[in-house]
């Protein structure tokens, strides 16, 4: 996606060969138009799969995750993040590593809200390790629903996580893949 | 708003004489045509007040936010809850006390993104105290800049926090102002 290959190469800050800081416009200021124009983005890509859900983690995939939604006339779900929780009946609760934070958290959606049947599009800001979108496409599993696709925003494609997600069988589609973060530099792959 | 009230009425939960439950289209899963009318609706109370950013905190106020920047033409920057944080140079802190759950947070802003003359819009989802909204609205202060009003999606208009901030001279909207929540029965204002 050209538009948002030129945000980050004009406002993305490389802090290191591992993390490119893109808060003024994705993670703490939002640009509400490249917002518009990713979930629509999401919507062509990832049309004729039948979506009926689609699901996010907070904080910052939820603008992306509201726009595809609605685009794609559906809800819009993001599961919670918490350090720890007493065990509920009513929830569907996944772990998931943070090797940014160095943290583990456990991520929880209502299980009123995924059913079997449903088809549900996993919307996140970043795809690195893969620890955020495995542990939504588990919880979608625990719901008997399926995984329609993984749409994500900013790839860093020299990490693991887009192809371990593809040898798990599901469709990834990167709006931006990064190659490297070498010399303070942004190379798109 | 009607269509806002009619959501209340149909899908809200009353937990208590305190607490509204709408986790099926606010705070967990969310409509997007509805916070796109929310969106809407917030641009029409307030247009006229030329507003420069919208200004609200993760993670229930993001959908809204995000719809109220679109239909607005500005940023939108979300304030980051944590529990404690050592102390920064380049972002604004402010404490908030949340009565719900009966704990303080940090709340920050980094200060590249609101400046002195900004005019700041404060959107969130729910107004019962006006702790998160003071809380916001120090921080636009501290930028230097302006509260231009506050948006809040659902009012406990029972709670004394609408009140507070008109009395501290700010412009509150709410699209939905709530009575009482008494017996398990919810009373518009």
């Amino acid at each position: 996606m050209q538009l948002l290959q030129n945000k980050v190469r004009e406002e993305g800050i490389v802090l290191n060969g591992q993390v490119l800081k893109v808060d003024s416009f994705l993670n703490h200021q939002m640009d509400p138009v490249l917002m518009k124009e990713v979930g629509r983005e999401f919507t062509r890509l990832f049309q004729g799969e039948n979506i009926t859900r689609v699901l996010t983690i907070e904080s910052s995939g939820i603008a992306p995750g509201i726009m595809t939604a609605l685009e794609l006339e559906v809800p819009l779900i993001f599961a919670r993040k918490q350090k720890s929780l007493t065990l509920r009946e009513d929830i569907y609760v996944e772990k998931v590593y943070s090797f940014t934070k160095q943290e583990s958290n456990e991520i929880t959606v209502s299980k009123k809200f995924i059913h079997p049947g449903d088809r549900v599009l996993i919307i996140d800001d970043f795809l690195a390790n893969g620890e955020a979108a495995f542990g939504l496409a588990r919880i979608v599993e625990q719901a008997g629903a399926e995984v329609a696709g993984i749409g994500i925003v900013i790839e860093k494609a020299f990490q693991p996580g887009g192809r371990l997600l593809a040898e798990a069988g599901y469709r990834v589609e990167s709006l931006v893949r990064i190659a490297a973060l070498d010399n303070g530099v942004v190379t798109f792959a």
